[in-house]
């Protein structure tokens, strides 16, 4: 398990929002990662959602920029916002592009040479993370919902379809539910996982969601003017394979909001609910 | 007037997120400033609230930390965040001290040479900004409010106390309430006004609200883990010159919170909920 270095800790609304830092096996490296603990957390476990971000975001972007932690302390319910990647990993090629490397994890264990040693973020945010959680702050971890956006919106429908009974709930914000098939995806997907575009399938929502269900409602929301719609994000791909499947799929479109944590703001409340609901809170 | 030129709009809980440059007459340089528009103005004039932020900030700062807009959008309330002082001077050691110059402009006219051709942020707050905002939003001038923080504290109690009439509400966090006393204002104002202390008196909310009370209840909110708290801050001076003077105060103090926008975060909503009450949306 290891230690937990405190970076800070401050009062907000009632409850208490730090910043912390470990070492990770899975990512080989230090991690950073925020949680949000509510008033209620003081008094008894809390049931927990995870939030993950997308690329070049890091675990302040969400806790800074979503406006999470408002809601959360009326709901008890506590918020954990991971780094989106392995950072300081001395591979050649890792930093210094956005799409790719540090900062864009993708949420996936890699499997191809430099890249599996360090970017093992799905093994790190199932597996690891949690433990850690569960060992160090109040949560009841048989209760945990996750929530992502764009490339986090990819990991939480992921790693929610791919670990059945793992999450009671799983929301998006303009995810992107089809790597397989759009240029994000078609670039990190190569240098993660290989060229055999059969392993990419287990990283691709809409693949997945054709393989196993997810045991309750799925909430996504997509803002209509956000400029990677149509290039990157397809939510009418994962509208249709859900379709097929029989995948409780709620989809909303919203006129005039774009790729920004504005939208995401504008929003959060509606997950929080659904997740709260899902989680026995409501 | 002059121009103003859109940096960007975003939509946000169902009004517009903007951020705004023009040219300042006031402050003889570019200006920046952030305007929330909530849904109602999209249909009628709407009262303002101004918040101006403190040492280091920027009209980035309480636009994204603050979280006041999912309230004032629910209220029908325009925020307006300007920046904390003119860029770009260009003035000798105007940068690189975040207690004087650039970022920390105190709400005041310099008239001490060479800070009086630019830092004129007093004329600029009470006189251009609202010219400005009333002739390219829809707000209705006359029902204005003013809110702020830190430094910003102490310019919305002075300019309020400066201007009778001029704003109908007025609130801080954590507000330099007595610059002439402590160390942030005995080093600031002495070269933005010179080193007779009689002239710092006009910028001194506690002198202040010994000569003109403000029509209305002042509400402060003040942490009790802020590290400013007793060298620069000293809310009991404010206190008991408001009790000397009858002027009506309301001042929280809450155990635990700190100097940040988490604390400003928590207790944002009852700010508004106090301006808005005075500019009858309540």
């Amino acid at each position: 398990m290891g230690t937990l270095e405190t970076i800070s800790e401050q009062r907000l609304h009632g409850g208490l929002q730090g910043f912390y830092r470990h070492h990770s096996q899975a990512c080989a490296g230090a991690m950073r990662f925020a949680v949000y603990q509510p008033p209620q957390a003081a008094r008894r476990r809390c049931p927990v959602l995870y939030f993950l971000a997308g690329l070049t975001c890091t675990e302040e972007t969400a806790t800074i920029k979503a406006g999470a932690q408002r809601l959360a302390a009326e709901l008890g319910l506590v918020l954990v916002m991971p780094d989106t990647s392995p950072r300081g990993t001395g591979i050649a090629g890792a930093t210094g592009d956005w799409e790719f490397g540090e900062g864009a994890g993708f949420y996936l264990d890699a499997t191809g040479a430099p890249w599996s040693t360090h970017f093992r973020m799905a093994s790190y945010v199932v597996d690891e993370l949690p433990a850690l959680i569960g060992a160090h702050f109040p949560v009841d971890t048989a209760l945990s919902g996750i929530c992502g956006h764009s490339m986090g919106g990819h990991g939480a429908l992921t790693l929610a379809l791919k670990n059945p009974g793992r999450y009671r709930s799983v929301s998006a914000f303009a995810p992107i539910v089809a790597p397989s098939q759009v240029p994000w995806g078609r670039k990190a997907f190569p240098r993660y996982l290989g060229d055999d575009q059969a392993a990419w399938a287990d990283h691709d929502a809409c693949e997945l969601v054709r393989r196993q269900s997810f045991d309750g409602t799925i909430l996504i929301d997509q803002g209509e003017a956000d400029g990677f719609l149509e290039a990157q994000l397809k939510p009418e791909l994962f509208d249709q394979a859900c379709a097929e499947a029989g995948q409780p799929l709620l989809l909303r479109r919203h006129a005039g909001y774009d790729h920004s944590y504005w939208f995401i703001a504008s929003f959060i409340d509606d997950h929080l609910r659904h997740h709260a609901a899902a989680l026995g809170l409501l």
